[in-house]
């Protein structure tokens, strides 16, 4: 999978791009049942809201098969190599559940400004990768993207440890306004199998789940190999420490565990 | 203007009607100036947030002659009219805006439940009309509707006296997953002109508007004259007690004062 020359524009232009149904409805219903089966452990890297619903698993593809596979999917690593112009590292992997009804708010950031400050990442040579389990919608908190933001390098940015549990480096009004006076915002929404690839300067947001329904997204974090962490505050599993380039997998290493577990049942 | 017969199988199946750009940028613009206009007065109808941002300007068709004229507009009276399938009257009227930032959330609701709990209005021969002054997106905290939920009457509520600082009829939550797992969800986003019809019992909701942009939406909400109220526990204002029939005006009513304004300038 190579991205054209006017998808490599977009992104440039806009720091976004959305890939509508990358994922068959047989791949996402491997990675739905991967999800059901992390959120049932009970270790450290599986975070869970107060009333004990399951909010993040960091580092699923580090014991969970159906995430090791995608950690390494050619329809993510190819398009994002191709992007940073290099081999990539796995930084963070997330699997995250915003909680029906209580999903949080996140407010407007940069994920690049953690990684920066937080893991002293040098350059923005990284970027995520979202992938929605479940539809996204305008109902369930979905990302909210300012165009054109990752354009002007780290905005300063204040540590919020209150507003979600999970602490944020996020951007004062007066700058999101500008940006977003520049630029505008836009939402990409979605059925499951759905892709976005952002920069890592992006800003963006997302609103709070209002809806009845669990809405999971898991997030690739990949960044350049020579562009990796310089400090190791964080706990391995949520900015990791094994800069071994990531070898693509064949294109269907998801549907082969599917047909796989099809067979032994 | 006269709602065909797959727009009146439409609204009787899902419980609302989405007329995209049905006014003008140059009726638009003159509600926004209108819009303004109310929020710069102080009056009690007038309320704001804590930080002073206004709010809600209730009854703004009795002070503000623009919205005088959108209270009786054809465009929106006629469909009303014919659903409702009589003559009508306003029993409310209010200019919400949603702050920048800090709008807040208005958990799952019928508005029939309330007018039938706090004014005492006998049965749901009623209506609500939203026009959007400002684009509405998934990032300004949209209206959320559950299509169909109109059909089973009023649902059991407890009086939220806490969420938001407007006094509003919930649902539990069970109640609201049983309808969404039926109905689904949609949020109806779209241009500045935009206009939302929709039945008095359909169960709905809004996130917050996390987005740098106020976002002002007029309702109107419509009732068949033999329908009125009963009780007159809210202030006149809130809940109107005026039950002459509203005679529609002409379609350039908005037009013509905006033009009558140019030229007086």
């Amino acid at each position: 999978m190579q991205l054209s020359a006017q998808q490599l524009a977009e992104f440039e232009e806009t720091g976004y791009l959305f890939l509508p149904e990358c994922f068959s409805a047989a791949e996402v219903d491997v990675l739905k049942a991967a999800a059901d089966a992390v959120y049932a452990m009970d270790r450290e890297e599986v975070w869970r809201e107060s009333n004990g619903a399951p909010r993040t698993a960091f580092a699923a593809h580090t014991y969970n098969e159906a995430f090791r596979r995608l950690g390494a999917h050619p329809r993510l690593l190819y398009p994002v190599m191709q992007l940073l112009d290099g081999q990539v590292y796995m930084h963070q992997f997330k699997v995250n559940a915003k909680a029906a009804f209580d999903g949080e708010v996140w407010q407007w950031h940069q994920d690049f400004g953690t990684w920066h400050r937080d893991d002293q990442m040098p350059t923005p040579r990284a970027m995520n990768i979202a992938l929605f389990i479940d539809p996204v919608s305008a109902a369930n908190g979905p990302l909210i993207f300012i165009p054109g933001s990752h354009k002007s390098g780290v905005f300063e940015a204040g540590h919020d440890l209150q507003t979600t549990s999970y602490p944020l480096w996020t951007l004062d009004r007066a700058t999101v306004t500008r940006l977003a006076d520049e630029g505008g915002l836009v939402a990409p929404t979605g059925a499951p199998g759905s892709v976005l690839l952002f920069h890592s300067n992006l800003v963006h947001a997302s609103p709070p789940n209002i809806s009845p329904w669990q809405r999971t997204i898991v997030y690739l974090s990949l960044c350049e190999v020579s562009n990796h962490i310089r400090r190791f505050k964080r706990p391995g599993w949520i900015a990791h420490r094994d800069f071994t380039p990531i070898k693509p997998l064949d294109d269907d290493c998801l549907l082969s565990l599917a047909q796989k577990r099809n067979r032994a049942a």
